[in-house]
């Protein structure tokens, strides 16, 4: 289709503890969510430790490859949360703490009666010039540089940012799918699912196996931005699947002849 | 200590499904784990979707960088399943059926008198020169070539190759971790963890904040390849959380004289 538009970002998760074992992932699933219903391609995930080099290469390698892209963690007060300094460095600008954020925190620890301490502080640190994402759970704001959006690892803080950042993108024609129960292992489906796909090259046909029970089933998914175009592919889909049942049916029916 | 041995590794999960969300990923948390036992450092993973070329990118860059690069999904039989073609490409060798394959699952269809269909063999594919990694769930196995595991992604099946794999790897000195529980938020412990963190370079000091009932607390991770030293530095993490608590106490008995 001519008129469809295509909007692409990545993720970059940052974080030790990611990489352990010792927190599994939240965002990256919420994102891809959040990403596909307003139509915004999610093209590639890293995720690396909290280290410098590492965050600056690969936010260097994947923030001119796609429309946006979104990090998670390293934005706190500790010593580990160096996430602010490696985007600055990516960047070339210094970092520094972000006078209107320190307005913001300062008065939040001063209504909750604390002490503004030096680690505190040091979540006010931010790229030079750039623009803050609302942290509606506790303060402590993102940032927005070019088209990086640096957001909280805690999956509560991370959905706020999100939630508040969505509305703010331009987004493309969003995917639509189509998912189909199939109870035949993919073994049975993979040749005349290859011709559907074939035969639909503006959809995008996954096949995804379930293992329950020592059995395999799938489930098949048809993907595209039109609606009628899709509907067209899944009806193949069904045909396909009514022909093996039926095949099946046969060749029973002939062992009980025999 | 001169004597530690450092084993590094990253791992690249392949699926649409994974980045739209659909499929939330249990094998990148999993390996992570089972990495960490192992004694090899998982430094970074990337996410990329059922295309030859991103799929071959990725796994160019990575596999130079590391002594392991572990793959999740891709190697079904259905058109979508592109993994081992585009493994092939990577390393500049044909992607043909494996003779040894082609019989072990030959033999696996003809017990269960299924037929041995032409999807059913894409799963023989593998690079020229592959080794198998056994797969004791569904037969069709997983492949090595020179330093790259290429693993299934159903998660029973991925994991069930980790298991055959693990044994044959060379691993390092395991980083050991100690968890300790801390009723304070990042912003009080910030600033001495810093200092304790300064004075233990030999141990990677973590802190992960929580989010429960409207109040952060964290939990302190001290990782280190020595159990003496990390006990060193979990002692004076100990000693901070007292001294903060103390000094709250104290705080609380001004107020009360007052």
């Amino acid at each position: 289709m001519s008129n469809e538009t295509v909007v692409t970002a990545a993720m970059l998760a940052i974080g030790d503890e990611l990489l352990s074992g010792r927190t599994k992932d939240k965002n990256i699933g919420h994102l891809a969510d959040m990403l596909t219903i307003s139509g915004i391609d999610l093209k590639e995930v890293r995720i690396v430790a909290d280290e410098e080099d590492a965050i600056v290469e690969a936010l260097n390698a994947i923030r001119g490859k796609y429309d946006y892209v979104f990090t998670s963690g390293g934005i706190g007060p500790t010593h580990d949360d160096i996430t602010a300094d490696a985007v600055s460095k990516a960047f070339g600008v210094p970092c520094e703490h972000d006078a209107a954020a320190m307005v913001l925190l300062a008065e939040m620890y001063e209504r909750r009666e604390m002490e503004f301490t030096e680690a505190r502080q040091r979540m006010a640190r931010m790229p030079r010039g750039a623009a803050h994402i609302a942290n509606p759970v506790s303060t402590a704001p993102g940032f927005i540089i070019g088209n990086v959006y640096v957001m909280a690892g805690v999956p509560q803080v991370f959905q706020a940012m999100v939630d508040n950042v969505l509305p703010t993108l331009k987004t493309g024609t969003p995917v639509l799918s189509l998912a189909i129960a199939c109870p035949y292992g993919e073994g049975e489906i993979g040749t005349p699912l290859t011709a559907i796909q074939k035969a639909h090259p503006e959809t995008s046909i996954g096949s995804y196996p379930r293992y329950v029970g020592q059995k395999f089933s799938t489930e098949i998914v048809v993907r595209g931005r039109s609606q009628a175009v899709i509907e067209v592919a899944g009806a193949q889909v069904r045909a396909m699947i009514e022909d093996i049942r039926r095949g099946k049916d046969i060749a029973e029916n002939h062992s009980a002849e025999a």
